[in-house]
């Protein structure tokens, strides 16, 4: 038997993250009650976003144009680019309002285990965007690693780091320390020891 | 500021059942990192779906044509209705393929806290199936009532049963008990009550 469109659409659906074959059978009957006011709604939606949104070919950040509107901002500090693994990652520092400079989205993190090499990520795009820098007018001044405190993470941070610090650009990381809010009882120990001998 | 088509899908993927802000952005940068392969897709089913699948006339189920392919099975059981709330209750039924009869999907139960009357449910063409039938060869002979075991499902059960045990058809309910692969040091009280009242 041919799948049928309703199990069609439940198997796109559950193949979506944070979702299985119970929670896209429940999406998929809320859209099918709703189907003028929900579901084409949706649908045109996803198809909008696919159309319309491209992958900035500057930073990588996902945006309506080419530059993105980061990239094309003139009010933005032109001096500092943040590295950031994911498109989330710019939302959510976005979202703080407390950064001002531009972005570079990465696509990933170095990863033995899985396999994704320097070739794989926007490295030497980044590279490429400091160096071109120094003959513009905009100057790189510091490069924020704003990486996670994973070892991938951490060995990614390394790799730019020796390509960009030859580049006269100052090289800084966030800060590792205990969340705003958060209690000391909870936290790992390796926290506890890195905002011990960070304190300031 | 209007809203870009990409806050327009995370807000309408976070009105979902079970999906946030957080789960609606990591959906849509999953989709938007893949958008040949699956966002198009998804688009493309969605809209399918809403266009082609239609709620049967005479049951309720959702399906490609109406009347749905349940009701035209020529092999299914005529004598027997089940009564369910929800066209995910016909699935589940149907996932365990124990049960061969016709359907009719309420779409709710009635509820006094959240206003939902007889004249909100398919209760009336549910009593003019039953009646209708004995007009013609498939008699029906057994009406199951598979409600859920709270109050809105008793209180709906009663009242249809009201109205189809003049009918000369059987009225029956799911039997309430352990739940198979059950421990009864889980259970509560009031299932292992009705566990022992309905022994046998």
């Amino acid at each position: 038997m041919s799948e049928g469109p309703l199990d069609h659409l439940m198997r796109l659906l559950a193949g979506l993250p944070g979702l299985g074959n119970r929670s896209a059978r429940r999406i998929a009957l809320h859209l099918l009650e709703r189907r003028g006011l929900c579901m084409m709604p949706l649908a045109h939606a996803l198809s909008d976003a696919a159309k319309n949104v491209k992958n900035c070919s500057i930073c990588g950040n996902l945006d309506m144009g080419d530059p993105c509107s980061i990239c094309r901002d003139e009010r933005r500090d032109r001096s500092k680019i943040c590295v950031v693994a994911q498109v989330s990652d710019v939302w959510a520092i976005e979202r703080t309002g407390a950064y001002k400079g531009l972005y570079h989205v990465l696509g990933g993190l170095l990863s033995a285990l899985d396999g994704i090499g320097p070739e794989d990520l926007r490295i030497a795009g980044l590279v490429e965007r400091v160096q071109q820098s120094r003959q513009e007018s905009g100057f790189v001044e510091e490069v924020i690693l704003a990486l996670s405190a994973t070892v991938d993470g951490q060995s990614t941070a390394h790799y730019i780091s020796d390509y960009i610090t030859p580049l006269d650009a100052r090289v800084t990381h966030l800060a590792h320390g205990v969340p705003v809010g958060g209690e000391l009882d909870y936290l790992d120990d390796g926290t506890i020891v890195t905002a011990l001998n960070s304190r300031a």
